[in-house]
C-alpha cells in the first residue's frame, strides 16, 4: 500500500458545500481528515454525523465516507474525494467509556483527547499545568487502541503527549502542529515530542495555519519545506505529511466557538489577541486546497526525491490509517 | 441566626421513601443536604430534581425544598426535614458556564469541583497528579461566587482545593471529610487544607463513613468527638459540623455506580479493595440518623459546652448557608 500514490490531508475545517467538495477533489486530494466536533457533546456530534450523512446522499458522485486506508484507494479510483470523520476533542464520549465504540461503528477513526483546556482525559495546551493522562483517560486510550480509533494530541499539552505516546500501545498522531524550533507557540511540540512521536512510529501533520508557522502569514513556501525536511531528521521520513489545518468559509462566530466553547463568558482569543483575533490570512502558496501541489513541488525544490515527496504528501498518511482504522486482529 | 438552635446533615446519600423522610425528621434533624449527583450530565440530573419535585408533592408534610437558610427554619417551625440539593461532581454543567446559573434556579446550592477523578474543573482525589484548578474551573469558581452557590471539595485532591480556598471570593466547604491527622486516606483532608479552610472562613463536615474513620466502623464514639474537639482547634470551632456521608437502603450496583460511573469497564473498589468492596458497616452509634443525637451527646461527654455543641450539630452550617445561598447584595 506504501507504494499507492495518493495526496492525503490530515485536518481540514471548512465549511463544507457542493462546490468546495468539487474544488478539492479537483485539487488532487484524495482523502482529508474533517473535524466533526469541538466541543459537541455526544448527542451534537451525531446531529453533525447525520449532517455528512446528507451530505453522502446529496453528493455521491464527488465524496465518500472513508473508515480504511482501503476506502481512500477506493475514493481516487473512483474520482471522489474521501472523507475521514475526525474530533478535535474528546466531549463527544463525554463520560462514557462505552461511547469509543459507538462513535467507531459511526466512521469516527481520530480523536484527540484534549483541546487546548483540561479534559476528562488529559491536558490541552493553554492550561498553566500538565498532570498528565488522566485515570479515565488511561481507560480510552486503551479502549481507542481496540477498536481502531487514531489519538491525536495536537491540540494537548506536552506531559499529556508524551504520556499517550507511551501509554498507546498503538502509534498516534499529531494531525496538525508545527514543530517548536520552526516557530515557538504553546500549540508547536518540543524535540522532545517530536523523538518520541518519531520512535514509536506515530506521525505529525505539518500545518499551514499562520499562527502556527514562523512569520506567520509570511512564511515562505521554502521556509516550509526546509522545516518539513529537518523535521523528517529527526521522526523519520516515514513519519511526516500534511495536516494542513486550513479553515475556509467560516465567519468569526465559528472562531468563537472555536476558542471558547461554552466554558467562559468572556472572549477568548486562543493564538490571537484581542487586537489581532479574526481568522489569519492564508499564505499566498497555500490559499486553499486547490494550492496543494504547491507543497510538492516545493518538496522537490528544497532537494527531496519523489519518493519522499510521494510519502510526506499521503503514502505516509495511507500506510499510517492502514494500521490505525481497525480492531487489531 | 446563630443563636437559632438546629441540627442539619451535611451530606447524606440515602435512598428516600416516606419512612426515612419520617424516620430522617423525627431524629430532630432540620436539614439535609442530599446529593443528586455523582456523574449525571445536565439532563439526566433534571430527571433526578423532577424525581424531588414528586417527593414534596407527595410528602408535603414531612419535607420541603430548602433554598436559604431562612428555609431551614421554616422547615424547623413546621415540624418538616428540609432538603438541601448538592451534587458531589460537577457533570450536571457538562462544558456549560451557563448552566451554574439554570441549577442554582432550580435549588441546587452545593457542588463539588470533581469527584475521585479529574473533572473538567478540578483534580480528584485518586488522580496520580494534580494541576489545581483548570481555566473552566476557575470561570466555574467566579460564577457559583456570583450566583451564590457553594463550592464542595470533599472529593477533590490536595492542590485543588488549596487553589479553590484561593480563588474563590466566598468560603468554601469540605462537606464530608475528615482529617488525615486522625485517619490517613485519600479522601481526607491535610493540616495544610485544614489551616486554609479555617482561615477563609470555610467549613468542614465530619464524616462517619467508616472508610474515613480510624479504626473503621470500630471507631469509637468517644474518638470520633475527641478528633472533632481537636480539628475545632485548627479550623475554629465557628469551622466545624457534621457531613454524616450516611449511605443507606442502597444495593452494590448504587455503590458501582459511585465507583466506576461510566468512566471504566474494569471494577474499581473506590475506597475499598477487592475483598471488600460493599458497602461499609456503620459505627454501633451512628447506624442511621436516628442516632444523630449520639453526636450531641460525646461531644458533651469530651466537654464541650452546649454552645459549641449546638454549633457543631447545625448552628455553624445555618450560618454558613446564610452567608452562602444567594448572590451578594
Amino acid at each position: 500500500m506504501q507504494d499507492e500514490q495518493v495526496i492525503i490531508d490530515g485536518l481540514q475545517y471548512v465549511n463544507w458545500d457542493r462546490k468546495l467538495f468539487e474544488k478539492t477533489r479537483d485539487s488532487g486530494i484524495n482523502a482529508v481528515h474533517v473535524t466533526i466536533a469541538y466541543w459537541e457533546n455526544f448527542r451534537e456530534v451525531i446531529a453533525n454525523i447525520t449532517h455528512w450523512h446528507r451530505h453522502f446522499e446529496n453528493n455521491a458522485d464527488l465524496i465518500m465516507h472513508v473508515r480504511s486506508a482501503e476506502d481512500v484507494l477506493e475514493a481516487k479510483r473512483t474520482n471522489r474525494l474521501g472523507i475521514i470523520f475526525g474530533f478535535q476533542n474528546c466531549s463527544p464520549i463525554e463520560d462514557d467509556l462505552a461511547l469509543v465504540q459507538v462513535l467507531h461503528e459511526l466512521g469516527v477513526r481520530i480523536m484527540q483527547l484534549s483541546y487546548n483546556n483540561q479534559s476528562l482525559l488529559a491536558t490541552g495546551c493553554y492550561e498553566e499545568n500538565d498532570p498528565g493522562i488522566t485515570r479515565f483517560g488511561k481507560q480510552v486510550i486503551r479502549e481507542m487502541n481496540r477498536v481502531g480509533m487514531v489519538i491525536d494530541m495536537s491540540h494537548s499539552a506536552e506531559q499529556s503527549t508524551l504520556e499517550a505516546i507511551e501509554l498507546s500501545e498503538r502509534p498516534i498522531a499529531i494531525t496538525h502542529a508545527n514543530p517548536s524550533f520552526f516557530h515557538s507557540a504553546l500549540r508547536n511540540k518540543s524535540n522532545d515530542v517530536l523523538k518520541a512521536l518519531g520512535e514509536s512510529g506515530g506521525i505529525l501533520g505539518f500545518s499551514m495555519y499562520p499562527f502556527h508557522l514562523k512569520n506567520g502569514s509570511d512564511c515562505s513556501l521554502e521556509e516550509f519545506c526546509q522545516m518539513i525536511a529537518k523535521t523528517a531528521e529527526i521522526v523519520g521520513v516515514d513519519q511526516v505529511a500534511i495536516g494542513s489545518d486550513l479553515c475556509e468559509q467560516w465567519g468569526y462566530e465559528t472562531l468563537e466557538w472555536m476558542r471558547s466553547g461554552r466554558w467562559t463568558f468572556a472572549a477568548d482569543y486562543g493564538e490571537g489577541t484581542a487586537a489581532n483575533k479574526a481568522w489569519p490570512k492564508q499564505p499566498h502558496w497555500f490559499k486553499d486546497a486547490s494550492d496543494i501541489n504547491n507543497i510538492a513541488s516545493g518538496l522537490a525544490a528544497i532537494g527531496m526525491n519523489s519518493e519522499e515527496v510521494n510519502k510526506v504528501m499521503g503514502g505516509n498518511w495511507l500506510n499510517f490509517f492502514d494500521h490505525s482504522f481497525e480492531a487489531k486482529s
